[in-house]
Order: structure tokens, then C-alpha cells, then sequence
């Protein structure tokens, strides 16, 4: 019996501990998700190798879905995300490879017993074209389908809660096409915890000294708010650009993001294809990445013709070094 | 020079002789193909295991699809069967996991520059449903999507040629729902080449003959067709049968059948949720084989549930003991 009280004893000391950890050391913010995890990238043409286009963007454990070609459900079970915390999808433009996999998806949520309304955020059309799809195969689904329409030639947010917010980016492609561009709000302050208790600060105060407050001690003495807190990370910040054109306009509202996705279907071999089809090649995505001077790019969207994908990433390379390739389930913590 | 001519000479020799085997012996018979490939045999959920139904029969190098789930493209392409070669798609029924790849496949089909006619044998709700998807994503199609309604609670002859004919099989199911009966058209015997040198058949009497012609010599001496020919294959024979509540009524339509196809989506502990759903049990499947005495029976739309599809294989051998499970990019000559 005493043993067993010991045991809960050391336990209890070991969570209180980690509890302590966890607020003092700002290393535990990195727990914070903002993770994008790569569904598929392939472009039109499906192959062995690349899915159609669809990512998921896990910020702080919501997931946030960009486009969801065929087979996306499929990829999103493969990524072991949970599908009970998708609750709002994006629509970049109404090419089949970046929504066919949505009647099927939703369908599943159907069967899976969802109930929580799904919310989706694309243009008009979209809407007018799925309603009579989900009227027939999804009858009697235990949630809502609720869309919202956007007009993506314009910059508009379209999406805010407290933790994120999303703004349409407007592309240049053969329809009306956006990106989206995700912005995490600013986290508070971390307190020091050592610092709390020795200043006896009270409880009710800590949450305005997490967000900048100064201290006034029983003598009057002003403690600074940076002797009782160590700043949060920056907030981060993803920008997803996919199909379009080389359009430079875009640069001004990506500067500085922490990751930027660029489509880049073709090689600059292929430049007059990409006009004409409105798409960008490697290089000229990468251009857009170093005059947005964004930390990190990856590109995607690859043409069915190219057999290996390292071609474009060494053309993008030798304009912005620190890009990388997208691929299936690739999964990178922004 | 010389022997180059020897060279040549003999490669004559051996395509002629090659030549001469296939026109006289049977077993070259058998390469023309009846030979069905499974691109998908899960049920309503796809998992990571089994894809969304779809099947592709190959009859002599004329592709029939039955059934088109989600992915279906993908793994039309993973099978290597040729795109070009498939103009017809039987749908069984309008559930989603039978019929969402289509508008993806047909897609892709026009991007590839496909220009022949594209025919579709389903329930007239789905050219409703696809017409204002074609029109919008598909527009500028290269080649016609022709719908052919059927009515699926009666049975018709859908599809006929000069090599095989389709008969719908009513099922009965949650909604309309159809399976396929593919039968092959008798092919000419075999004629005996050593035989037809020997009475000195002229040319013009060689398709007679393999249709069944007596052979009348100069002298009157009548050379009887069963000293002329050797008789052809047995015409084959297909069936598919999903999804469907277990229904004997089916089973003088499937007598005798080379290959049927059965949905086994549940065990026989799930009995209960089998009929609600309106599916079948393995061991359902095996009765419908064994009373409609086929000579291979394979089972397949395999519910979610399992996590390994030999449960369902025994339960089905033990009533039916020549049973073999579906599995994508199974390819099997019947």
C-alpha cells in the first residue's frame, strides 16, 4: 500500500515537473504545429509516381486541406491524419486534378459518421457543380457541406480564427485561380516560471504578463515584462502558389514567408509550354522565391514527362539554393 | 553476302513454320485472350489495401471496364492494359464507389488526345448526373461520350459484336443495381493443314471448311469436316455479380459460367448487416456458385473490417472449394 502511494507519488512529481518545463522553456513552443504534409504532386496527368494535387496544413492539430485531387482520401489515410480534425478545405482553382477527390471524400466523412460541418472555400461554380453530386450520392450526410464561395482574382482573407489566418493570393492561369497564403497569429509570451514565484506573482496575473505586461510588486518596484518572459517564435507563415503563370505581382505579398510552395511543371526547356499553358517552370519559380525573399521554397506540380523530378530541383537551385522537392507523403515542420 | 542470305532464309523458315503450328495446332488457340484484371476490390471505403471497384475484361484485345471507383485511372495505367483498346464501361450501379473515377479517367482520356467514341452502359441518372461535369471540365473533348441507358432491373442483351455479347443480370441492391454477363461468340474451328494439302483444298473453300463445310473432291469423294478441322475452344464466359443481397433467382442466368465474380463483402457473422446493407456473406457467394455449378468462382468487394481477406476466402472454400480472392492487379485467363 505504502508502495503504491510512493508510486503515485513520484508520478505525480514527474507530470507536475513537465508541466513546470513546459512553461518555462520557450523549446516546448516548438510543439506547436505548423506542419504541411504533401497529399500528392503531381499535375493533370496522374502517374505511378505523383498524385494529383492535394496538402494538409496541421497548424497547432487543425488541419487545414489545399486542393484535394483523385485519390486524396486515400493519401489522407496513408498520412495517419486524423480526418475527425479537417473541418475546412481550400480550392484553388476548378481543374479536375485539384478537386476531383472531393465527391469521394466527402462521401467517406459520410460513412465514417462525421458530423462536424465541413466548410469549403472556392469559386462560385464549384458549388453549383457538386451541389446535384452530394444531393444524389451523399443523401442523409450527418453534417453539413458548407461553401464559401471566393473570388480569386482578388486578395481577400477568406478564413480567421484566433490562431491563423488565410488570405487568397490571385494567380495568372487559364481560369480564375488563387493560392492561398496562411498566416499564424502571434503566440503570447512565455513566462519564466522561476521568475513568477519569485516575485510572488499572482495567478490572475500571469495571462497580461504573457501578453507584455510589466509587474508592480507590494513596494512598488516595476518589474520589466522581459525579466518575467522569454518572446515567443515569430509567427510563421506558408504561402501556396499553384497553377499559374510566372506572375512577379505575387512577390509583394509573399515577401518573407517561411515557406513558399511554387508549381513548377516544367523545365525551362519547356518555357514556351509553360506560357502557353500558364504554368511556371523551375526557374521561374525559384525567381519568384528569391525576390520574395522567402526562407525556404519548395516546388511541385510536375509534368508526367519528367521521370525524375531532381532535373527541376537543380534548375530551381541554381537560382534559390534552399529549395526542396515536394513528394507523397512528405511531411515538413515549417 | 551468303550468309547473310542463309540468315535470312531461315528466319523465313521459322516464321513460316510458326505460321503453319498456329493455323494447325489448337493450343494456339488459347491466345486469344479472355483474361480479367482487377484494378480495384474493396467496398465503399477505400483503404490502403484495396481500391475502389474496377475491373477490366480483356476479350481478344477489345477492353470492356465494369465498374470505374476512384483511382481507377491510376491503376488502368499501373495494369499496362492500352487505353486506346477500351471503348466500352458497364456501370453497375450508381453508388459512389463504382462510378467516381469516370469523370477522372475521361478527363485524363482527353488530355492523351483520345479521339475514338467513349461508351457508357449505366442507369440513366449518371448522364444526368455527368453531363454538366463533362461540359465544364472536360470541354473540347477530342472524342464523344455516348451514353447508353440500361435498365437494370431487366434482364438485356446491352452490348453485342462479332465476338461477344453483354447481358445485364438483375441484382438486388440498396438501389437499381446490375451485374454483367460476358458471353464469347463461338470462334471457327481449327482447320488441319496437313490434311487440306493432302486433299489439295483450294483457298477459297479454307473458311467453309473452318465453318463447318464437308469437302467435295474432284472424284466426288466427300472428305467429311471432322477429318479437316480440329473443333475451337468452348466459347467463355464471365459474370459479375456486385453488389447484391444473396438472390438465387440469379442463378439459372449464371449456369455453368467459366469465371463469376461474386461480392463477398462480409463474413457470415456479419449475416445481419449483410442483409441491411444489402450485400452478401462469403460463404452466400460460395452457395450461389455451387448452385449455379460455375467452374471457378472469385470473391471480391471486401468490406473495410478486414484486415486480411483469407477469412473470407475459407468461408467460401468450405462450401465452395474452387474459390480464389480478388486482389488488385490480379490478371486471370478464364
Amino acid at each position: 500500500m505504502t508502495g503504491r502511494f510512493y508510486q503515485t507519488a513520484y508520478l505525480n512529481f514527474i507530470i507536475l515537473y513537465l508541466l513546470a518545463l513546459h512553461l518555462t522553456f520557450p523549446i516546448f513552443a516548438h510543439m506547436e504545429k505548423f506542419e504541411l504534409n504533401i497529399l500528392g504532386c503531381g499535375s493533370a496527368l496522374p502517374t505511378m509516381r505523383h498524385n494529383a494535387t492535394s496538402q494538409v496544413l496541421n497548424i497547432r492539430e487543425k488541419l487545414f486541406m489545399i486542393d484535394c485531387g483523385e485519390g486524396t482520401q486515400v493519401q489522407l489515410r496513408r498520412s495517419r491524419l486524423k480526418f475527425s480534425r479537417l473541418n475546412h478545405i481550400f480550392i484553388s482553382h476548378l481543374h479536375g486534378d485539384h478537386c476531383f477527390g472531393l465527391i469521394g471524400m466527402i462521401s467517406t466523412f459520410g460513412m465514417i459518421e462525421r458530423t462536424a460541418d465541413l466548410h469549403i472555400y472556392a469559386h462560385a461554380d464549384l458549388q453549383k457543380l457538386m451541389r446535384p453530386q452530394l444531393d444524389f450520392f451523399c443523401k442523409g450526410l450527418p453534417f453539413d457541406v458548407v461553401f464559401h464561395d471566393i473570388n480569386p482574382v482578388e486578395r481577400t482573407v477568406v478564413y480567421d480564427d484566433r490562431s491563423v489566418s488565410v488570405e487568397t493570393i490571385p494567380l495568372k492561369h487559364r481560369l480564375p485561380t488563387c493560392g492561398f497564403l496562411f498566416r499564424e497569429k502571434p503566440v503570447p509570451n512565455h513566462i519564466i516560471r522561476d521568475m513568477i514565484d519569485f516575485y510572488k506573482v499572482p495567478l490572475f496575473m500571469i495571462n497580461r504578463i504573457k501578453n507584455g505586461e510589466d509587474f508592480v510588486c507590494d513596494d512598488g518596484t516595476v518589474i520589466p515584462n522581459s525579466k518575467l518572459t522569454i518572446p515567443s517564435d515569430p509567427p510563421r507563415s506558408y504561402a501556396y502558389c499553384s497553377d499559374t503563370l510566372y506572375n512577379p505581382e505575387i512577390s509583394e505579398q509573399i515577401k518573407g514567408v517561411d515557406l513558399l510552395f511554387h508549381e513548377a511543371t516544367f523545365l525551362e526547356t519547356e518555357k514556351a509550354r509553360a506560357k502557353v499553358t500558364m504554368h511556371s517552370t523551375a526557374r521561374q519559380a525559384a525567381e519568384i522565391a528569391k525576390m520574395s525573399d522567402v526562407k525556404k521554397l519548395m516546388i511541385g506540380h510536375f509534368s508526367a514527362r519528367y521521370d525524375d523530378d531532381l532535373c527541376l530541383l537543380a534548375e530551381a537551385k541554381e537560382i534559390f539554393p534552399d529549395t526542396i522537392l515536394a513528394n507523397e507523403n512528405l511531411s515538413i515542420n515549417v
